[in-house]
This record gives structure tokens, sequence and C-alpha cells, in this order.
């Protein structure tokens, strides 16, 4: 297995600041390896809600979780501010996979992964199309496609 | 069983802002119960850390939980922010009781609740009195005692 | 403040085996204050659920938490097994009050509290009266009046 | 992205049955994907623990968490009970990649992932050696080699 290189704050369009909590801390006095995946989780679903593109309790379509990802490469820990990088590494027709990173004091990421959505429809689950709405904004925080 | 009466942010001599997280709504949508006490802890320690009283993972003296209660007044929600209240209610010879309200959107407490707290030596678990530098600190965070 | 004296085993009609998590346990190796009260929440359900008086995701009738509390006796920590037994203390006509204990592997309580739920309509969330399909359940789980 | 391949209950050589809680199911009614990772921190370390390999607040050697992963293919929720199914899939110098899968009422993984760790000392957290008596334990629960 070869590690993935630990991103920089520079490589992500959106940051969120999150708080760190004292129950995110297990027995070995560092943020538990759950935990990261509760981050990715809040500040990937807050950024969505602060585009308007996802209201939890009533929106139509709804993301659901098909795969997810970390790497750790450093120790994070209550009561340390962490900073949330987050981009769109792949855009499909129904799935969207982001890149998440969470950042300590350093300018590299302590731990960084992946958290792939299906968009399904709320009811029936059933995959549906990226709306244009979605598409939009999904694109404008992609990383840019390598100059030719 | 009487209800008490919902207290006011200008109630509480300390304040800290928190963040809530996506897996703090259980299936109803709302806050879970459960959640109020992880906000509780976080604030509570959050505050000790930062008046210099506590290091999670060195000090001599920690605090160990011996009662906690909560009411619910009203529904918190992720993505909402809150606020937490705190004051001191109670200064024991070892042990402290907290007063502790989460606050939404509106000016009186959406939950409030206590938690009592017996420092206890780290390693032998037995109660410590309350040493001077932390009865300081306690007791500029009291409610102050009704003029007679 | 007056502290609680623990109950026993044989104090609660009702129980429920109960695992422990690896995440349970706080920086100090011992479950953390607030997981008592997601196994209050999950004990006090599972009975519901298998009496047939409650469908998180369908029932019309949903029980709202507007109480609890918590008096904390003796550690309890994962990987240990938990018992929790549960007894509905007060019933009025919407509201119930159910006294929970968590037992590790002593005779009395290692903690032990309350959870007090108003029924209320899933979607208008106002009180509805305890139905006598819950009534019966709950009253064969209420401790028995003392004679007189 | 290719999707791995559900795999059946016959492919693990260890089996822990595990307990699903109120607070696992998210707004979505479903068990939050973050929750599966809890599920296979606990089915792994009771596992060890079992096998007398760690003792989580004493052991000089812990396991510290590098890599973790999953799939999620249907969805799982509170009260349902889950089986989680544990096998080795790489062991390393230091290092030991399990293979995990969480099993809902059918043959087939409702979820699986992975999970490395690397063995450190406990107080300077640099990496030791797997010991013969952690690798005969770890080398029973790996897969067979092919026949060649």
């Amino acid at each position: 297995m070869s590690r993935p290189v630990p991103l920089k704050r520079s490589d992500f369009p959106v940051t969120q600041p999150l708080q760190t909590r004292w129950s995110d801390n297990d027995i070995y006095g560092h943020m538990n390896n759950t935990v990261h995946y509760q981050l990715f989780d809040t500040a990937l679903n807050m950024w969505l809600i602060g585009e308007g593109l996802l209201e939890p309790s009533r929106s139509e379509t709804i993301g659901v979780v098909v795969d997810t990802g970390c790497s750790y490469f450093a120790e994070l820990a209550y009561p340390q501010p962490v900073l949330a990088g987050l981009r769109v590494e792949r855009l499909g027709r129904s799935s969207v996979t982001y890149r998440i990173a969470l950042f300590g004091d350093g300018e590299t990421a302590a731990a960084q992964g992946h958290f792939t959505q299906v968009l399904v429809d709320r009811k029936t689950r059933r995959p549906v199309p990226i709306s244009d709405r979605w598409r939009d904004v999904l694109t404008r925080a992609s990383i840019p496609e390598p100059c030719s």
C-alpha cells in the first residue's frame, strides 16, 4: 500500500473551521479515528447547506454515502481547533467524490480522505442525476484540470 | 416534578460558542438528548483549560463527574450554532456544581442542566481539596450571593 | 445535595444487556459520562420497540425527552458488558418518567438516572394522551405501589 | 472507481456480534456512515483484548490507526443487531491491515472496509516490531494463501 502525500491548505478551494469535543479523545489521549469522519460529514454538509443545495430535513434530493476513506498522518486532539479543506475530485452523473483534509496547527494535512456520495431521491432512495444547480457549485469547488 | 424556569444569556458570567455536527441530529431531525451533555463537557473543559486549571493528559488533579442532569425546553439541531452559558452554582471542599445552559437563536435557554464534578488525584482517584488557584477562578464564575 | 442510594438488579422489572464500544472510554480510561445517556436511550427504545409500541421511522406517536439525569457511583469501561435495568416511576397523562440503572459486575448500580418523555404527535410535536396499549405495558413495568 | 464485491460471512475466520444504538441512526433513519468505523474499532479491539494481546489502559504496545476505509452496500439501522467479520489481510513488520465487514440480516456484507494499524510503543509512539505472540494470533486470523 503506497501512502498518500499530505496535501496543503492551499490545495483546497473550500475551508471550514471546526471545533473539537471532549469526547473526541479516546483513551490514548488523541482524536479517535472515527471522529475524523464525523468532521468530514459536518464540514461537507455545512458547505452544501450554506450553498443552498441541501436542507437535511426537507430536500427531495439527499446524498447517500457509498465509500469513505481516511489516511492519518499526525495526531489531532481536543481542545485543538481544526480546519477542514474540501474539494471536488470527481463528478459523475449521480455521484460525487470529495477530497477532504483536516489541518491542526501545520501547513500540511494531519489527516485526509475521500467521501463519495450518490445523490438519491429522499423517498425511493434511487439515484438521480446531479442537477445543474448542484453541478455549478460542485464544479466551482473542483480542482482545475491541468493545462495541456 | 416541577419544571425549572429557562435562564437567560445574561444569567451566565462565562459563555462559549459551540458548533453542532451532522451526527448530532437523530432520526427525529433534532439534536439527540445525549449530545447536550457532550456540549456541556466540551464547554466546561474548554473553559477550565483556557483558565489554565486543567491539562487533560497531564494534570495531577482531574474532575470526575458524579452527577448530571438536563431539562430540554426547545429543540436544537445541526447546523445551528449554539452558545453555552456556564456558572458555578455550588462550591464545596472537593466538589463543584456548574449550571450550564445551551442557547439557540433565542434569549432564553433551549436546554439547561447541571454538572457536578469531584476533584480527584489522577492516580489514586481519591478526592482532593479544591486548590486556591481553582477556587479563585471558580469564585469569579459564581453567581453573586443575594444582598441581605 | 443528597446523593441517591444505588438500586439493585432486583429492583428492576425490565433488563437489557448492552455492549460497550471502544469510543465510550475517554482520556481518563473510563466510560465518558455522556455515554450513560446513550445507553439509557438505547435500552429504553429497544424495550419500547420490542413491546411493539414504537417504530422509530414510522410511529405517529413518538417520545420526546424533556428531562434526564444521572448519578455516577462507580466507573464503567469498554470492553465491559453492561446490564440496564428499567422501570416506570411515574405515569402521567402524556408523560412518563423511567428510572434506569446501569450495572457492571456488581449487584448495585454503577450509575442510575431518570428519563422523562412526553408522547407527542410525530408531525405537530404536540402532546398526545398515552394510549391504553402504551399504558398497559408501562403499568406492567411500574414499581408496585406500597401496600397500605 | 471500481466498487469492491461484498464478501460473505464464511469469508471471515473471526466474528463478533454487535449491538446498535439509538444514536447510530441519523436524520435519514439509517446508521450514519461514521458509526461503521466505531463498530470496526469495537470488534477489532474486543478480539485483540479477548486474545490477550491488548489491555487498553496498560499495554506497552498499542495499535495506532494509520489508514481506514469503508464501502457501503446496504443500509443498517438501530435496533438491528450486526455481525462483524474480521480477518488479517496483510501482516508487515510493524503494521497489520484488517479486512472488516458488517452484516445485517443477509449473507453478504452490508458494508466492508479496512483498518490498518501500526504497533507503537505507548510512550514514545515509535513503531515496534510485531511480537511473536501477536504474530501467531494474527496469522491464525489470516486468509489462507491460494494453493499454487
